[in-house]
């Protein structure tokens, strides 16, 4: 079974946004067994877009669209779309529920390019879009789909999740499919490719074992295809563990999900409290543990202390570590994590300073040197890294850094 | 004059990267005045390429592809431009050189496999890649370019910004091209587009409007074409003069700048600190502005005080407030604001506090209910918002809207 996807609209074309829906739909559609053959980003142009979808049509099953839908003139996806179905407009009632009640909630006159946005072409179906004024529309021509759905990443990421990839498992017979993610840490792809070599090699033609490398974590994925589901979790598991025995003291945790979801877990099950102390991170890894529901049952907040006054008055570093160490220390690392349990009151703490760059480095700390540390009540380990010259890659890099830190120091628990 | 991009492999067609190497060269390809009219990822597979390649000749002047030249096998990208070509293969003593002196830097023997890369199609000519061992390879075809690059993006980067930017810039006569983008918020793009109407109907054919939406902001991008760049900047202001004075009210900057970069900018010309106290927002505010170089030159740090306990402790918020009125409230967050002035010592300060979802919403305070408020040692404003009930976008929303006012207070004073 083969997928296409096609993005509509020039943002992408000029470099403003950077198609990160294309991405996500593509990592969706695998996981259920679909491959991506081609994604096409194309310009907001009638002829340009029709031969898209014409090109799409020939090499695959279902096409998915995204872009050009919103009410302004320069939106032209449900008219190409009509006109490559060869059809009429008709007004659809749901959509234009939905669209006056969002103009209700904010108290705004619904013009008439508002009302123009509940009309779609009359021989799709039209699948509510819940969280925004465009619609979804679903075609099927023959053997095959097409789903046009607005480019708002959070409005498509709902549509694709709750209708249109349980309508594809429903509509086509896809394979069953079972993955097994295990994520590590503090080992290089390379060498974690020598390590499990002879398991690799043995894997039979239906399992594929990829590595995914990403910010000093590699992630393995067993992915399983065959016809019975049971089968396939049997045969999955089997290799998991082997693999799992093998480089245990690298596996972070045999689940997909990320890494500070699995310390959140694992604290609430164990009735823990989190704060953090962050410099050069600046509000980062509490970002990371925050954007998750429930988080609040164990992180109770911390400090972002990216001026030295407020180490002090926030966390009770002294002046004279600062003065002697530098913010950038072992000591003031350690009385920073120690501060923060004092203070906050919590189980377990992590803090962090670093020179995050561009600038800032010196001789002895050049950009890219943090320090880390993490304590509860019997312990306080702390280290130092080296990373890039890069201020993004150096934040993440750093909060991955103290998130497995944070693990190693819970698991010995 | 039109170019196309395209990046051949599998790691983007199955979610496991997102191409940012396409979005950065349309943005160059873009600032030099060429169009890019698609962007496509296709498959490691021969046919698939080919057919690319012959679809992008027929559309655009400049074909540029990334990826597919690694050593390992499944990377065909040069046998299938020698066949797409019809040419043979020549080996390139100069990119023979840097491999062999990268393998010797890494004490790495020089294998079979890694001499292969060395050879290329023999009609092309070898721009040579000092950061890898993969080639750079310019095809000239009738009047067309085609250039391989390697998907590495800082390889791709040094050479585009080096060589194949200047090239091409000498090869083309290439129009005059002038951008300006003005950044609003607090107005939907439907009654942005109502209100400038009569302004976006005037503009000649050469100057186009764009409505660039996300989170609660729009961004209006004019852009230019011409022969002589001097005329198209003052048509270009004339017209963004003429928006701005319509929709002054609305406007947050007239620049292609975010939103916290540009308070950081005016914040470190006025020499004016700032400090946050964040609940719901869990430092995501924090992490905007900490993602700045040089950003420590203003902002000093805060509170992420997700607990109530940390609400009293750092910020000094009373526990009656919080009994009578509850964390999210006018009361709190007034409270929380304040109590980030004084004890951060900073000249603004800008607190939120709300319920991020999905659960925790009461009848009189639903999901989506954040209070912000924003101070300085003169005024102290307070505002609740009524987002949806989606943490991520609830979490985004209130960031923007927080930085939004925040600059608003700036201008007043």
């Amino acid at each position: 079974m083969l997928a296409e996807i096609i993005t509509i609209g020039d943002e992408i074309l000029i470099g403003q946004i950077v198609d990160t829906n294309s991405a996500w739909m593509a990592k969706q559609l695998n996981l259920i067994g679909i491959t991506v053959k081609q994604i096409s980003s194309v310009s907001d142009d009638q002829q340009h877009i029709l031969d898209a979808l014409s090109q799409a049509e020939k090499r695959a099953d279902i096409i998915l669209i995204t872009g050009g839908l919103g009410p302004t003139k320069d939106d032209i996806t449900k008219v190409t779309l009509a006109k490559y179905f060869g059809m009429g407009f008709r007004l659809d009632e749901g959509t234009l529920e939905i669209v006056a009640q969002i103009f209700q909630k904010f108290k705004r006159p619904l013009l008439d390019i508002n009302i123009k946005q509940a009309e779609v072409p009359d021989g799709c179906e039209v699948i509510l879009n819940k969280n925004g004024t465009a619609p979804c529309m679903w075609f099927n021509k023959e053997n095959k789909i097409f789903v046009s759905m607005p480019g708002v990443p959070f409005e498509m990421m709902y549509l694709m999740d709750e209708q249109i990839l349980p309508r594809i498992k429903t509509q086509f017979k896809l394979p069953a499919i079972v993955h097994k993610t295990i994520l590590t840490a503090g080992i290089g792809e390379s060498f974690l490719a020598k390590e499990i070599e002879d398991i690799e090699n043995s894997l039979p033609e239906n399992i594929k074992l990829a590595y995914l490398p990403k910010l000093g974590q590699v992630r393995l994925r067993l992915s399983a295809r065959g016809d019975h589901e049971a089968t396939l979790q049997l045969d999955v598991a089997q290799f998991s563990k082997q693999i799992i025995e093998r480089i245990q003291k690298f596996v972070v945790i045999d689940d997909d999900i990320p890494l500070e979801k699995a310390i959140l877990n694992l604290m609430k099950e164990k009735g823990l409290t989190l704060s953090t102390a962050e410099s050069c991170t600046g509000g980062y890894i509490a970002h990371l543990i925050t954007q998750h529901p429930g988080s609040s049952a164990v992180y109770w907040g911390g400090a972002v202390s990216y001026a030295n006054e407020l180490k002090q008055s926030v966390l009770g570093v002294k002046e004279e570590t600062l003065a002697t160490f530098g913010a950038v220390s072992e000591q003031t690392v350690i009385e920073m994590v120690e501060g923060a349990l004092q203070h906050f009151k919590t189980d377990y703490a992590i803090s962090v300073s670093g020179i995050a760059g561009p600038d800032g480095g010196t001789e002895g700390k050049p950009v890219g040197t943090v320090w880390i540390a993490i304590a509860n009540n019997k312990k306080t380990v702390a280290k130092v890294f080296n990373f890039s010259n890069k201020r993004i890659q150096n934040i993440e890099r750093a909060a991955v850094s103290a998130l497995t830190m944070l693990l190693n120091l819970l698991k010995e628990d």
